[in-house]
Formats: C-alpha cells, sequence, structure tokens
C-alpha cells in the first residue's frame, strides 16, 4: 500500500519505519513543512519521497495525520475534501478526539476517516526521535467509530496490527476524559516539577549531584515539545482543568497531614496510592 | 573488614552485596528485626549471619545504619554508646540528615560517626529488592564531616570508593533542603498523582489500557514504601512544606494559563520547564 504522512516527527516517522519493514507499507510519501524537518526525515530514510500535501493525497491510499492536535483541526477537513468519492482512508494519531471528531462531523467524507489515538511516545521529538518497535504491544484507541465505513475501520485495524498495537474502542469524550487522568495530567506534574526546581535551586550543578533516578523519572516528561501540548492542554481544557483541580487537592492532603505531624494520616495517604502498584508494574 | 549492616532492606541488602563481591567486607553480619526479612536476607546471602544489636557492632569494624529515619535516629546513639572509645567507624544512610547529626551531636563517640547519604534508589523495598550496582556511578553526600575524625572520614571515603560512588560534602541542613526539591518532592507529585487516577478511574481497565509509559515513569515513586517515607517527610518538615508550597504555585500557574485558554502562556511555560534538559539527559 502507498502511505502517506503529514508531520514525519516522532509518531508519523516511527510509524513509518514500522509500516515499511512490516511490508504494510510499499512506499511513504511524507509531508512535512519544517525544512530541516524534512530534509532530516529525507535523509534518515522515513520517506521515500517528500511533496506537498495535494501531491501526497494523490498518491496515497491511506493518509495518517501526525501533526499537533491544534493544526490537525484545521487540515482534516481539507484532506477530507480531498479523498471524497475515493477509496482512499484517513487516520489522525492525535491525543485529543473529540474536536478532530467534531471538525469532520457530516463531512461527505467522514466515512472516510478514523479516529485514532495509538498510546505512545517518548518526551523526544522529531524525525530523529522516530524509533522502530515504538508501538508494539501498546494499546490503539479507536474513537466514535460508528462514524467511519467498515472498510475504513478494518483497514485502518490492519495497519495497527501491522504496528502490533492492540485496538480498543472508545466515544471520543469519554477517551478526552480518561487520557486526561493518565497521561496528560502527567506532563502537567512533570512540567511543574522542573519549574518548581529551576526556581529554586539556582545552582544547577546541586541538581545534577543530588537527582536520583527517581527524580529523573518524574521530571522526564518536563522535556516535552510545547509544540505538541500546548494544543493538547488547550484542547482539553475542561477536562484537564477537572484532573488538575483534583491534584491540587490530593497535594494539598499530603501538604496538610505533613504540616499537622500526623504521621497516620501521611501513612494512610501513601499507603493508598501505593495501590497502584496493581495496576503498573 | 567485619562489616555490621542494620537493616537488609534495598540500600543495605544492596551495600552488602557490593561491598563484598568488591572484597571491601570480609564478612556481613546483619540486623534485621522483621522475621521474614531476616529469613530471605539469609537465604539470598545477604548476610552471613543475623545478630542483634550488641553482638553485631561487637564483632564489627564498620556499622551501617539502613533503617528507616525515624528509627535511625533513636538507634544511633545507643550505638555510639557501643563503640565509644574502640576504632569503630558507623555510618547512617537516611535520606534526611540534619536530624540525625543533632541525635549525635555532643556524643563522646560522635567523632567515630559519619552522616552520609548514597543519592540511589529504586521505588522496591525489602531484602528481595537488593541488587548489585545500585550505586554505581551516584552521587554521595557527606554531612557535617567536620565534627567526624579525619580517619573515620577516610574509611567512609573507602567504603563509597568502593561502591563507585563520588562523594561531595554539605552542611546537614542544606543537604535537607536541596533533597527536599530534588528528591523528595519527586515522591509526593508521585504519591499525588496515583490518588488523583485511583481516585477518578474507578475502572482500572482505563488506567491499563491508557498508561503510556510517561504516565508509568511518572507514577513510579507511588511504589514507595510507606515505612520508609512517613519519617522522611515528617522529619524534612519545614523543607518539604516549602518546596510543596512552591509546586502547587507551579501547578496553579498552569491551571490558569489554561483557564484563561492563553496558549502564549501555556508555551512560555512549558518552554521553560524544557530547560530542566540542560540538566537531566
Amino acid at each position: 500500500m502507498n502511505i502517506g504522512i503529514i508531520g514525519l516527527g516522532l509518531i508519523g516517522g516511527s510509524m513509518a519505519i514500522d509500516l515499511r519493514r512490516r511490508g504494510f507499507a510499499d512506499r511513504v510519501t511524507g509531508v512535512e513543512n519544517d525544512k530541516v524537518n524534512a530534509e532530516a526525515a529525507l535523509k534518515i530514510g522515513l520517506a521515500d519521497v517528500i511533496t506537498g500535501l495535494e501531491d501526497c493525497v494523490a498518491c496515497s491510499d491511506v493518509i495518517v495525520l501526525a501533526i499537533p492536535v491544534g493544526s490537525a483541526m484545521t487540515m482534516l477537513p481539507r484532506i477530507l475534501d480531498l479523498v471524497a468519492g475515493t477509496g482512499k482512508l484517513v487516520i489522525d494519531v492525535c491525543s485529543v478526539k473529540e474536536c478532530l471528531c467534531q471538525a469532520a462531523k457530516g463531512h461527505v467524507a467522514r466515512g472516510q476517516y478514523v479516529a485514532t489515538h495509538p498510546m505512545a511516545g517518548t518526551e523526544y521529538s522529531g524525525p530523529w526521535a522516530a524509533m522502530p518497535g515504538l508501538f508494539d504491544g501498546r494499546a490503539c484507541i479507536f474513537c466514535d467509530v460508528e462514524e467511519s465505513s467498515p472498510k475504513a475501520v478494518e483497514t485502518a485495524a490492519r495497519l495497527y496490527d501491522a504496528l502490533n498495537m492492540r485496538v480498543s474502542y472508545m466515544r471520543s469524550d469519554a477517551h478526552d476524559m480518561h487520557v486526561a487522568y493518565v497521561s496528560h495530567i502527567s506532563h502537567v506534574t512533570s512540567f511543574a516539577l522542573a519549574l518548581t526546581v529551576l526556581d529554586k535551586e539556582k545552582d544547577e550543578k546541586h541538581i545534577f549531584d543530588l537527582a536520583s533516578g527517581g527524580f529523573s523519572s518524574t521530571v522526564r516528561l518536563a522535556k516535552s515539545s510545547a509544540d505538541m501540548w500546548v494544543p493538547i492542554l488547550s484542547r482539553n481544557r475542561e477536562n484537564v482543568l477537572r484532573v488538575i483541580d483534583t491534584y491540587i487537592d490530593k497535594m494539598k492532603d499530603f501538604r496538610d497531614a505533613i504540616d499537622d505531624f500526623d504521621e497516620g494520616r501521611i501513612r494512610s495517604l501513601i499507603e493508598e496510592s501505593n495501590k497502584i502498584k496493581r495496576i503498573i508494574r
């Protein structure tokens, strides 16, 4: 199959690598507006060719939209205009889904679009961050599939099968709420942790010397790209605000227990949080 | 040398493994009050023998206090009573140092004690969590060394050299402030994250399906043991409260920027936090 990938960063680039080496993609056509990224993507070999949007859509059977969610909302209707009446499939891979399903709603080519969210990534971005095996064994959420044609869903499922992902199905509004709790908040807590440490530890040598493995893993996501995360936090606003409020309440519970010298209360908070062991190995 | 290790958990047990295999310890005598842990430690081979405190001190050249900081504060003066007038060295490995230096202050055997903090660990605990190489390449902080005898400091430095740690020196009050920022707060943010997700995601399957690598690494420390962390947060109270307050302010900055749809402000917060890249690879 000919695959068009719009945005050859971490996600788009990693898809290109595995779809090709597993025989799903015969040819990859990329669209990449950033000149440096485009040249790097070609040099790394993520795409056979980089073209403009229309040429990419024209020569592809499957078009993957792998750009930040704000730009994806603008571009999705344009792509649906281009594929209308053909047998082409369009998928996006964004981390917020309701706004994209809204952007496609009622479009004559809505059936050709499948809203997908492969739950994989690293804190790095750009074509140089692309890697084989990124998606192996992870979950991929398909949203609002009743609005997609069965053929489109089936092709999207085959694509993710080639990436070794297990597909599950969810309403886009439910998806956005759940990912706010399980993914988006982790990024906000890491950003805030980095800001706290950078604010207070003017002497970076202290951070470097004292940073244990625990700090590094907790703050890791603070390296994540603003281009990707500004639109996610902004487009998933209501859900993210609700989680931040709950999270601040939990921090205050700790604060109060420590302030009150209440070791019994600190213990019960920690032991309650330890239950995450049941879920995360 | 004969090494006595009081507390054969993650830290004490890992020290036993590496001090022995690198030839620093000829014999390891353990003290372990928990019966299951004691039997496991013997079976795993962390210690040659498990004894009571007095026998352990009597037959050891170096005594390592590797128990939670609250109990360590009680036990340190007793151990100093036992070693007074001998050439024995006593070190502790706790994550809070000022209260221990206070507990030893003015003791006739104060010079035989070195307050140390090897900055290494995992979120697991108990003798089964002990592992070789845990300390390799990490920092170890020695506090208030002017109160220790040069011979004691020199022996402690040789011990940590055998563990491949780089030693640096700090006042105990400065240490406690810095570790609050770079280590203790990471644990509180992870505990709070776990509580938030467990509170809101009643259906654990959703957490399991949606948890990306990012969430797992951010929440990892929430598996840490209450026995260890209750006394740390409680004994480092003032510093921890100050960091929590700063941290909550940073979370509120994010909250307000998202609430105001202020994408410019969200971007500048994220880009500022990205500076942690300079320090944490």
